[in-house]
């Protein structure tokens, strides 16, 4: 037996000398080993990611089933084209433009959830070494593809305005004067995973030139857009431009995780690769959850459950703010205006895995700061995700957590750090 | 606008300059290019290689999906583990076990098809230059993902008994000695795409010890096995050793590959790796198409369906080979006990690839043999599909196919090659 990267224990192996290099930076991510304890019914999971899917009208879903089954059945059975259904690209077509994001269907590709958008994407374009400009925070899932195509990743200061114009350009031109390779820059901008933080409008136009001078492609990640409360966010990075950006997009938020189906739009010599990329890895989407997808986007008033949803989470968002003011006075957070997330920031000293147990022993669950890393930060920062548990058991968890966390202050104001 | 290497027209790409190295092996595959072709309804196409949907008891879906809507709504619709649904993990043991394999449901993973598995278990292990071996010919899917990866494809001897152990023993010795690391076998040993030959249970013995001795590790794909017409094909490979073969099966073909429902089962310290990077990719395989999966499996009747398929995958193949016997009576083909494929070897001097446009202009389309080589041989063979179309089309394609055959062979008799 010996010890993985992660610290897990692993089996012999006998095939330990056959492993591509790649295959080192595999790592078992901090989201992934909280899954066992999310599962006990007794512990309020403030971790994950996960959608409310109970506010989904269940009736919609059948009936988009039905109609499918009476008008698509030996397509939906049936392999498909590897780009995806023309008629659910349509369907995109209009979603996107919600967000002020306007192409052409034959620049969309269907993929298995946005994830495998983002790793096909990555793995067209990121030799070993090479750089990925990323906001500090970043998405886990994210972290995880770059560090796995042994990529360099650098966090870019990120305030409560969204990733900073200037650190960017800084950032940029230091690593290119190392000498090394820029070739992407991956942003969440609207309720960032795990920030909650929304880029603004100014800084949405500043980021774009600075990419633009450098050549620096945009990864423009965006499933939580819709999930606003009260005002929308600024029209999406796409908007402004059609050949510096690639544009994801996700049902997971908006309709089910369940069913993997993203999209991402790439100008067309892109788009031209990832389709052979999407055909290698897959053949083909699932034609069965695309038409699902579609049928449901034909028959239903989505745009309502959408509505239910932002209503839903807000209501959440409100119960974790009002509770992280009762029970957490001395924790910064973040306060999102849509999303799943917030972000907690911790006094120095205080260190979110270590203290992580001692939360699940009270019977909570949350993402340590260090999961949204690639570069060991994030200690002291908490995301507590409000979107899943009811708004009542979002309140429970961060009592919870705060009799962990307020006990583990007294204990640092007593005895300093290191005790 | 730039040539592709696969010939066709790009748009002018703006982000030449940034690809990774190994995006310059995704070439546009010949089976690709034939999807616009096929759609059209007066062709009949032998091309592709998709299962017969139409036979499937379509109330047996419907079932499943009401049993799921009413059970495991919520799960279904939710993100689910990287490794997939436990429950459908043990169904499969089952599945696996009627081709003599036995495993832990903690070895299984459940993937976005069995193309998945493949390309993650090969991103695991190819670094650029590594070797896999595979048969002559291989299933194309298989061959473009170890393009993809920089790998270098080494085509083993392979006759109507499946790949030669002897060529395999010394193909092995031969790039060993050249000092180049040989990573995997990749072999379809049922009833083989595009071959339709099936590995001896003696070979089978042999190639193992074969590989074993030189740590080689085999992937044994064996989505067609259960297709058989008349007896069983020879057990597994997998069922011979459990620590030197990674497994995969799929349920595209005795059920349906919309779904996107495959799976592999590899010794312990692989599939923990084979999770991460499942998870890597995607965030979880669907959950939706896992538990539709897995209730079809509890309520159907899911064997009696695969006999079905059989009988009616028996007759097409019977109508193949008696409008071969009587339409191409100068052409070799294979004699298939299974799946999905007849392999056809033309007389030496004429190209499948070239002649494909006067196939399609006579509305009969097939895949040229050139698919299935990565080191550009298969000019003279071709790959019949009779899966998929009508008994009745099967036998009128081949006969359309025979006109350009046939004169084909008639002009190189009277002017020799190159006319």
């Amino acid at each position: 037996m010996t010890k993985t990267r992660a610290g897990g224990v692993t089996n012999f192996d006998a095939w330990k000398h056959a492993y591509a290099a790649r295959a080192e930076n595999l790592a078992v991510s901090e989201v992934r080993a909280l899954f066992s304890v999310v599962s006990r019914p007794e512990v309020v999971s403030l971790a994950g990611g996960m959608p409310d899917v109970a506010a989904l009208d269940g009736e919609l879903i059948e009936k988009a089933f039905e109609s499918m089954m009476a008008n698509r059945r030996n397509y939906a059975l049936q392999y498909g084209g590897g780009q995806g259904d023309l008629r659910l690209r349509e369907q995109i077509q209009g979603i996107m433009a919600l967000e002020g994001v306007h192409g052409s269907v034959d620049d969309i590709t269907v993929t298995t959830g946005s994830q495998h958008a983002l790793e096909l994407i990555s793995d067209l374009f990121l030799d070993q070494g090479d750089v990925v400009l990323v906001e500090a925070p970043s998405y886990v899932g994210a972290v995880g593809i770059f560090r796995h195509k042994e990529a360099h990743i650098e966090h870019v200061f990120t305030d409560e305005h969204g990733i900073s114009p200037l650190a960017l350009a800084e950032a940029a031109d230091r690593l290119a004067a190392e000498g090394k390779k820029i070739k992407l820059l991956y942003l969440v901008p609207n309720f960032a995973n795990p920030s909650g933080v929304t880029l603004t409008a100014e800084r949405r136009v500043e980021v774009l030139e600075i990419c633009k001078e450098r050549k620096i492609l945009i990864i423009e990640d965006n499933p939580y857009g819709q999930l606003y409360f009260g005002k929308e966010p600024p029209k999406a990075i796409r908007s402004l431009d059609d050949s510096n950006v690639v544009y994801l997009g996700s049902f997971s938020k908006i309709l089910s995780p369940g069913l993997r189906v993203g999209y991402v739009l790439a100008p067309p010599a892109i788009r031209e690769k990832l389709v052979l990329a999407n055909e290698s890895a897959i053949l083909s989407p699932a034609s069965f959850a695309q038409m699902l997808v579609s049928e449901y986007l034909s028959i239903a008033d989505w745009q309502k459950q959408i509505v239910t949803f932002r209503d839903l989470y807000q209501t959440k968002r409100d119960a974790a703010l009002t509770a992280v003011e009762k029970y957490l006075p001395k924790i910064q957070t973040t306060r999102p205006d849509g999303g799943f997330f917030l972000w907690l920031t911790m006094p120095t000293g205080l260190n979110s895995k270590e203290m992580l147990p001692l939360a699940v022993n009270e019977l909570v669950a949350y993402t340590p700061g260090t999961a949204f890393f690639g570069d060991g930060r994030g200690a002291e920062n908490i995301r507590i995700c409000f979107s899943h548990p009811t708004a009542e058991n979002v309140g429970v968890g961060i009592e919870r957590l705060s009799r962990v966390l307020n006990q583990q202050i007294d204990l640092l104001e007593t005895f300093g750090e290191g005790n």
